[in-house]
Parts: C-alpha cells; sequence; structure tokens
C-alpha cells in the first residue's frame, strides 16, 4: 500500500453535519467531548466552524463563536481545525469591505483555524481574492472551492478552468463543493480526473446525501484519484449530511487507497456522537434524514425545498408549491444560473415565491436583493442576464462590472470606536463579532442573551414541525 | 448508447424493503396501490413474494399469500413479478421434501411468479438442485444466488466457482446477495467482473445500505458491468433495505448505462409509497433506517443485532451484550463459516446466546437445530467443523454426507388428505399452506385469524419498540 495514495477524510461532524440535519443547533458544550474523541481517529482535518455556525452562536445558542473556537482548536492536538469562509461574505450574508475580511481571517487564525476553505456563491474569484490573499499572508492552508452546480452555462471543462485559476492564487488544494447533493458519479469522476491531470494540489470532494447518490459520486471519485473526501460521523450522517465517515473509512480496507484509520476508534467517536443526538433528537426533522428524491427532479438543494413549503404555509399557499418549483429554474435562468448556495439560493428562491404569489406579471414586485444582484453588486453571473429582464429590473441602469467590494469603504476602525464607546468590547474579536452581526451582537455581548431552551420529544410533537425557525432551514452553505 | 448495456433495475419495494424496515407487515391492501404505479416504470422485474411474506400473510396480516400473488400479478402487465425462494425450504424454516417443492414452485408459477431468486443459507447446491430443476421445468426464469459472506473460507474465486455450478444447472441469470450489507467495493466489481468473465448470463447485486455501503458498492458494480441492481422506492430505501430506486436511476442518465427510466414516473410511484409509509409510520424504528456502524465491525446482519438485544433483554442480560457479539463469530468458526441468514442467522445467534448465559464451558447446553446442523442435516457447512467441536456437540456419532432432502419421505400426498378431513382446502394452494405451516394453516384456513391491528404514532411511543415481534425480528432473507 502506498501512502501517498491513501484517501484522507475531512470529518463534518462539527460543522456541516449539524447545520444541515439540525439548523446549527449544536452548543460549544456538547462539541468539545465529541472533538476530544475525533481528535484520536487520524483525519485529515475536522470541519469545525464557519458557514452558519458563527451566526447560530450568538442568534441562538448564547454560546461565544471565539471562544468555542479555542475550545474545539484546544482538543485538536493531532488535527487540523477547518473553517468554511464566504469569500467576501465572510460568515454572512453581505460582502464585507476589504479591511473587516483582513481582521477576520487574521483573528480565525490567530484562534484555531489551520485550513480555509473559501468559496463564492457566484464562484467569482474576484469575490474570493482577498480572502485568498489573507489566508496566504498568516500562513495558513488554503483551499481553494468550487460551488457546484448543473446549468446550461457550467461544465466540467469550466470548473476544471477555474481550479486552474484557484490554483494561480495560491490555492494549497481545491474542493469541489455539491451542496446540493447533485453531482453524478461520472461527472465526480470526470472533474476529479480532469482536475488532477492539470494542477497538481490535493482534490477534496464535498457533497451531501440528500438525493441518496453522495456515496456512489464518493466511490466514483475515489476511482478517478480523489484525495480528500468530507464525510460526518455516522450518527450526523446521510440525508441533508455528508455519507458517513464509518462506511467510507471501510470501504476502504485493505485497498490500495485504505484511509489507514481504525474503525474501532471511530467506535468510540460514534458513541461521543450518540449521546449528543439523543439531547438534540427533537430538533432532528426525520424528513431530513431519508432520501429527498425530489431534489433530483427540482435540482434544489434539500434545505431550499422544505424553506419553501414553510413560507408558503405562513402564507397560506401551500398550493402554489409546484408552481415555485416550477418558478425557480425560470428566475435561475433569467439571473443568469447561480449556483444555489448562501445568499443566491435565497435570493432566487424569495424572488420565484413573489413571481408566483404576486399573480399579474413576473418582475412586477423585485427584492432589494435581485436589484442589486442585477447590478452587479455580488459579482459576475455566470450566465447572462437576459436583456429584457435587467431592463425590467433595474430599467435602464447600468449594472457595474468591477469587484464588488472595491465599492466599500473600510469600516473596521470606525465601527471598533462605536463598540467600544458601547461597551461591548472585552476582546479583540468581539470588534468582529458587532460588525459582523450589529443588530444582534450588543445584546449577546452585552450578555442579555439566552440560549434557545432544547425543545423535547413531546414538546416538538405538538408542534408542526415548528421547531425549526424558517430562516436557518434556508441556510445553504454546502 | 448501447441498449444492452442498460443497467436494468428489480425493485424490492414489495418484498425485500418492508421485510427489512417494518418485519414484512406490509397488507396486500396496501401493496397493489404501489404495485400499479411501479408497473408502470419499466423495471425488469419487482420483486414481490417469498421470504418472509408467506409467513406474515397467515400469521399476522390475515392475507391470503396466494391471493396476494395473483393481486400483484394481475397488475403487473409490463413488469415480472420475482419471488425470493429459500431453495429446499421454499418460504420456511427447514427443508420440505421433494413432492412439496415441486408442487409449491409448481403454484407459484401458476399464480404468477416469472422469476425465482433461489438460494440456500450455506450455498449447498444439493439444497437449490431440487427447486431449480422445478422452476426450469415450468420455464420460468431461474435466477441462480450466491449467500455473498466474508471468512477464511469464502473468496471471491470462490464465489465465481459457485455461479458457473449454478449455471451449469441452468441459471437464466445470477445473483450476487449480500443480505449484510457487508460486500466492499473492490469486492463487487470484482467479483462481477470475474463471474462475467466466465459465464455469459446477466449478474444481478443485492444488497442493504446498512452499513452505509451498498451505494458504493453499486457504483462499483455498475463499472464492472453489473446487469441488475436491486433497489427500493426512497420512502423505503437505504438503512436496512436497499439502495434507492431514484438515486440509482438518476446516477446513470446520460450514462451508457441510462437505464432509460423517467423520473417523473418514479415520482407517481413514491407518492404512493408515502401514503403507505405514513400508515405504517409507527412500525418503522428510526433505527432501522440509519446507518448501523457496528454492523461493519461485527459483520453481522442487522435484524441479528436488534433481536440479539431484544432476546437478552428479556433474559434481564443485555450487560452481556459485548459477550455475546464477541462470541457469535467463534460459534460461526466452529461451525464452518456459514453465511447469516434465515436460518443460519437464528442457529448461530441463539446458541452464542446459550454459550454466553449458560456460564461454564461452551456448548454445555446446545440447541436441536445445531445437533442437526453439524449432523449436515442442513447441508454441507462451507468450512470444516474442528472434531472437539463435533465431538462435543454430538458425541461419537456420525454425520450425514448427502443430500438432506433425501432423508425426506413425501409428505404432500397424505398432508393433502388430512388438510381435505379438515376442512381446510378451498383451493389446492390451501394444502401447501398447510403443509408448510401446519401450526397456524388451520386457523387460517379457517377464517379464524385476525389481523394485527396497526399501531398508531402514539401508541407506539408509549412501548418501548415493543411493536416489532422479536421473532420476525430475525428473520434474514438478504
Ligand atoms: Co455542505
Ligand atoms: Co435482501
Amino acid at each position: 500500500m502506498s501512502v501517498a495514495n491513501t484517501v484522507k477524510i475531512t470529518d463534518t461532524t462539527l460543522r456541516d453535519a449539524h447545520q444541515s440535519l439540525i439548523a446549527t443547533r449544536l452548543r460549544t458544550e456538547d462539541l468539545i467531548p465529541v472533538a476530544r474523541q475525533l481528535d484520536k481517529i487520524g483525519f485529515f482535518s475536522v470541519e469545525a466552524w464557519g458557514g452558519a455556525t458563527f451566526d447560530s452562536c450568538i442568534r441562538y445558542l448564547n454560546d461565544d463563536p471565539w471562544q468555542r473556537l479555542r475550545d474545539i482548536k484546544a482538543e485538536m492536538k493531532n488535527t487540523k481545525v477547518q473553517m468554511l469562509l464566504r469569500g467576501q461574505n465572510l460568515v454572512g450574508y453581505k460582502h464585507y469591505p476589504d479591511d473587516v475580511v483582513e481582521k477576520f481571517i487574521e483573528a480565525a487564525g490567530r484562534n484555531g483555524v489551520d485550513i480555509f476553505r473559501v468559496f463564492d456563491a457566484l464562484n467569482d474569484i474576484r469575490n474570493m481574492e482577498k480572502s485568498m490573499e489573507v489566508v496566504k499572508d498568516i500562513g495558513a492552508h488554503l483551499q481553494g472551492t468550487i460551488s457546484y452546480t448543473t446549468s446550461p452555462v457550467h461544465s466540467v471543462a469550466g470548473f476544471i478552468d477555474l481550479a486552474e485559476d484557484l490554483y494561480s492564487k495560491g490555492s494549497d488544494s481545491i474542493c469541489i463543493k455539491d451542496m446540493a447533493g447533485l453531482i453524478m458519479p461520472k461527472d465526480a469522476a470526470d472533474l476529479v480526473a480532469g482536475i488532477k491531470k492539470r494542477i497538481d494540489i490535493p482534490v477534496n470532494l464535498h457533497s451531501h446525501s440528500t438525493s441518496g447518490i453522495a456515496p456512489m459520486s464518493y466511490q466514483a471519485a475515489i476511482e478517478a484519484g480523489v484525495d480528500i473526501l468530507d464525510t460526518a460521523m455516522s450518527p450526523f450522517a446521510m440525508g441533508t449530511s455528508q455519507p458517513a465517515t464509518e462506511s467510507v473509512v471501510a470501504s476502504l480496507i485493505g485497498t490500495e487507497r485504505d484511509t489507514g484509520i481504525d474503525l474501532m476508534r471511530l467506535r468510540d467517536a460514534k458513541i461521543k456522537c450518540l449521546v449528543v443526538r439523543e439531547k438534540y433528537g427533537a430538533l432532528i426533522d426525520p424528513i431530513s434524514e431519508r432520501i429527498d428524491s425530489d431534489v433530483l427532479i427540482y435540482q434544489l438543494p434539500g434545505g431550499m425545498i422544505s424553506n419553501l413549503v414553510s413560507q408558503l404555509k405562513e402564507q397560506d399557499a401551500l398550493d402554489k408549491l409546484e408552481s415555485v418549483h416550477n418558478e425557480i429554474p425560470k428566475v435561475r435562468k433569467d439571473l443568469g444560473y447561480p449556483p444555489l448556495v448562501t445568499p443566491t439560493s435565497q435570493i432566487v428562491g424569495t424572488q420565484a415565491v413573489l413571481n408566483v404569489l404576486m399573480g399579474g406579471e413576473r418582475y412586477s414586485n423585485v427584492t432589494q436583493e435581485v436589484k442589486d444582484y442585477v447590478r452587479g453588486l455580488y459579482g459576475k453571473p455566470p450566465g447572462t442576464i437576459p436583456e429584457e429582464i435587467r431592463e425590467k429590473i433595474i430599467d435602464g441602469e447600468k449594472a457595474f462590472e468591477g469587484r464588488p467590494a472595491d465599492l466599500l469603504e473600510p469600516v473596521y476602525e470606525t465601527m471598533a470606536k462605536e463598540a467600544g464607546e458601547e461597551g461591548l468590547v472585552k476582546k479583540d474579536e468581539d470588534i468582529l463579532t458587532y460588525i459582523l452581526y450589529p443588530a444582534i451582537a450588543p445584546s449577546f455581548l452585552k450578555g442579555e442573551r439566552k440560549a434557545e431552551t432544547i425543545p423535547t420529544l413531546s414538546q416538538s410533537r405538538k408542534q408542526d414541525s415548528g421547531n425549526i425557525p424558517s430562516f436557518m432551514e434556508v441556510e445553504v452553505d454546502g
């Protein structure tokens, strides 16, 4: 067995798995015992921070995200800590000025992040450039990311070109991020093999089992030479989460791509996970653990479908679900086929709902986000926005064609001063918390927020799946 | 796209899927609307009869198994009806004389079975010979079956030889039946490719998602040229059941192995399945739908583990679970490494429990089944039973080395007469029902049995998973 040929594992239990299955609700105190076991296993890395965890920490859990990072780092004596960074959006929903990007990444590195997975919802590399540069500056591992999607303007060849761009900007590895679980085995194999042929850095495949296809695509990727696979411990695996760590590890035992990981050690970690799963049982919607074959038809991330259902329920318009399903691909086309991931999944979904519910002409009512999107403020759409759609949405206005963050003035110093004056700053990182979430941060930093209570199984049964706020459900970080 | 190269699908929703997930409890009335939709899809076949369905029909559901077969057949205007036949055990738990085998298969064919999947728990072809011969005589499709397992006496090469034997006895196709969900991608690929190299008939792979590996092995098998895959509709897929039909179909769209099946038609069938799933929701143990990574360590079928738990609970000896887990591989070794499937899974499991609970010397207390097994009455064990174990179990007695069924006298005529005199026979097939299940058949055939009520979700929550009888849980038909 050639050691170099070993498949490496990034375990996502501490971030994506619970973001996908229970709306990012695991508390730091419950992550720590799991982290301790995960560190003993021999993973390439654990994805443990970023994505929606930052928001969830302060909004719902009264957990300090920075303290969480430090606590996890303290357990990781052998394993690299990885975070998911939304490019210029950091861990928020809009672009931040470059000075904030710089301070944030420095702070993340200082507090424990070893590997930064950097993505942009539009695959616009200009939205990743600044983050990538800072990650390199602080000497951390830069994982350049392809937000995978399918459309008439996306292709394996195009993604291979993107991988090369990411490489040329200093990426130490490439992640193929399939947030909707739609990558097919053949495409996964072609993409992995194609990237590896072109550039000589490790390739990682990240997918979700939503449609039941991820394990098949992982197998195809293994045969095509993928270097790293993202998996989650079995109690938090499958469904809208990743394929199970134990399964992928076991499938390779004795082959030339054996991970070298011991199943009995995984069992110890699994037992810790089961305890945590028990505690949060009421938050787990059984639907999210099962195969959603509608995803295959509508090509939408699982979280988006369930969010549409709850949006329409609220408006007493569930009978319009089929129409909205049909409208989404049209809006996506009108907007130049953005991949559907935070924040484009929300932008497209909400506009599709408006187009259907408003009756009358499509785009008679347009959200601010769609206007900004068409104005170029989110970056360059993958395809072309048809002239008549552009006309309808922003009239004669000309779209901005530069790097969106070039329009943003530095804010760090002024907001730091503001936060200081309000008495919010106990440590430097609190300034960043304030800048990223100015509406929630003050009460959080003053200690006025309370953690949500964790519903018991009997409470959750009384409600009609009302325990997961719809806002969080639409988070599609991939 | 070469049509010959198409992957074909056997959908197991009507048999294995509900046998695996809800102890074979779907009633005929609920199977029919699903069958109607399944027929429109373009499957190679639907597995719809045999295994534990016969027993369950008369024992729990007050459904006539023969009527079920006819009703399903009536819906299958385009699709072949397939059954799982336990070789000389038919749909029971012991060997039946040849005259019964003959009558049973003739009746099954007459009532609608087009394809017979014939297996033997020990892969002893002498236990399949008679059934295979009769299947050929009635002009049905004979699917010869390999009961897949791993052990020091099992190998890919050995299974390829077995496939050749099955072929030489007239098999029209070969099934690799992986009842525990333990076949690894590489072994699946090697086995499929190896069989296809040796003999020129279609090869089918049947696995269970228990360990989360089946979708990966299916992908490897597809690449190795497998002809037919067993899948279940998504509402009854994954976990201890098969990978999802929709996922496998979608994964191949546009490739040269495209199944040609339309996802929108699958959606119609899925919607029917969801309605049925709703009705039986309380019978579905969420555990059976999730990945059981212990299966990877203990190499036991999922059903066997949960049965052990309930056996030990009854005896207030749950603290012995780990010891029993460790004892099972030893008993299996002592018995020459039988594959663990009905009835060997019960035989090995029960003896392991006895060896642990009795304390003292192992095999100080031996079940009748283990004695009969060592006497050769179940057929030839795959490996050798060590002399000291044989000694302990059957003393100086010499084991029978012939075909077990050669020891059995014909019984059909005498039992037919008996049944007639007791007024049990309204149609010929009732005689077979009586011969196979003489203890239950009389009350069933007299119309004195009642269908179990289907528990509601709130009832099932009151009980501690006590709604699934432990006997049925141990059925491992693969
Ligand atoms: Co993800
Ligand atoms: Co099976």
